[in-house]
């Protein structure tokens, strides 16, 4: 596997703990030696570990977490790292995301989330085969 | 200088140079050897070099553009990289920011900014002596 398809691996991995409420799984993807922090939509930002997982485990328990989808995910491999940016759906919200990969003992792991609003339409992105229009 | 101290100059060059619409130094600022890519605040991902200093060139030439301003940036180093996250007022509006950094020839550069809405208020970052309140 390239190391592109890795961490576009490791970003499926996190959206389907996401929409699975996979809460084991959603800990298991964040880094545990690098410094982790994570803003979700419309908040501030979370640092460190116990406090990002424990946004998490708000999230993924409540039952009115919409489901969530990963479309369009492009990978940007930078140094030693790489981070992803993709769209999320959330019925008909759009978000565009920045998730950032750190490699520990091979495995890509999560050190950081950024999502907020964006300007696409869910239409823009049906087809997945390519990504969105970037101008 | 430590590398911490490093990333976070490089952040307060950036915010400079957008606060003081300086396109040229706004240009050299960004990483030339590693994929760049940029979010602006509501906007679709920009990705590659071209169309990310295409809209700098668009906002730092607009007049009606806000007056920009960087508080409590934390930096993050991850592997060979880093980030870092802080938080941009232009009048009353309080942004969230990510900033992806990548060395290029000793200097870090930037690789990627994602900026979007955030849930504090203008008073919340006056005081700059320490991070905001990160829960």
């Amino acid at each position: 596997m390239t190391e592109t398809a890795a961490v576009l691996f490791a970003n499926d991995a996190f959206y389907i703990a996401f929409r699975s409420r996979d809460l084991e799984a959603m800990d298991d993807l964040w880094a545990r030696e690098a410094p982790v922090a994570c803003i979700h939509p419309g908040w501030h930002a979370l640092s460190g570990r116990e406090d990002v997982m424990d946004s998490w485990q708000g999230i993924l328990t409540n039952p009115n977490s919409p489901e969530i989808n990963c479309h369009k995910a492009r990978a940007y491999l930078v140094g030693d790292g790489g981070f992803v940016i993709c769209y999320e759906t959330m019925g008909d919200t759009v978000l565009v995301a920045t998730n950032i990969f750190v490699r520990e003992s091979g495995t890509w792991k999560l050190a950081h989330h950024q999502a907020g609003p964006c300007d696409l339409q869910p239409a823009a992105l049906k087809d997945d085969s390519e990504p969105a229009a970037l101008q």
